[in-house]
């Protein structure tokens, strides 16, 4: 397996809807990017006020399908329009099994 | 369970032997400190420049199993002498499952 895991940190004045939006439209891109094996989009808890806003962590068979993901035009789309306008900071990391 | 994810951008200058080090380190804890139930440190693949170096990724029973990870004194020693000195950034994010 190829894993990815992003961590999003958001503005802080982000209304509740916006995430959940967000939130909601990553969960949907196992619908229609066939790569993804696992896909998981969670909120952060709450203890610690420097936390990330959003994980993602996602798993492929390999580094290509991992490329169709990250490159598919759905994506992008939720990165452009949902992501981007809210986000502080990325932060990212792949690896292997 | 309760799930920790963190992101660690280490200093690019920093030995490949020190990060070794670090990770060795790290995937050492689960013997010292009981309330951890999954434990995962991976090293970035190197697909993109930007990313994060070295990811963890560990499960407890509940928030407190968390917490006794967090302030164990072994964790602690592990951050201020192999990571706080080549950390360029940290990213976290606690989730329940």
């Amino acid at each position: 397996m190829f894993h990815h895991i992003v961590l999003l940190e958001l503005q802080p004045d982000t209304p509740d809807d916006a995430v959940d939006e967000l939130v909601d439209s990553l969960r949907r891109l196992p619908d229609v990017i066939e790569t993804i094996r696992t896909y998981r989009v969670e909120r952060d808890a709450g203890l610690a006020a420097d936390n990330a806003t959003v994980a993602v962590v996602a798993g492929f068979d390999d580094e290509d399908g991992f490329v169709v993901y990250r490159d598919h035009p759905v994506h992008q789309a939720v990165i452009a329009e949902l992501i981007r306008p809210r986000l502080v900071r990325r932060s990212a990391l792949q690896h292997h099994d």
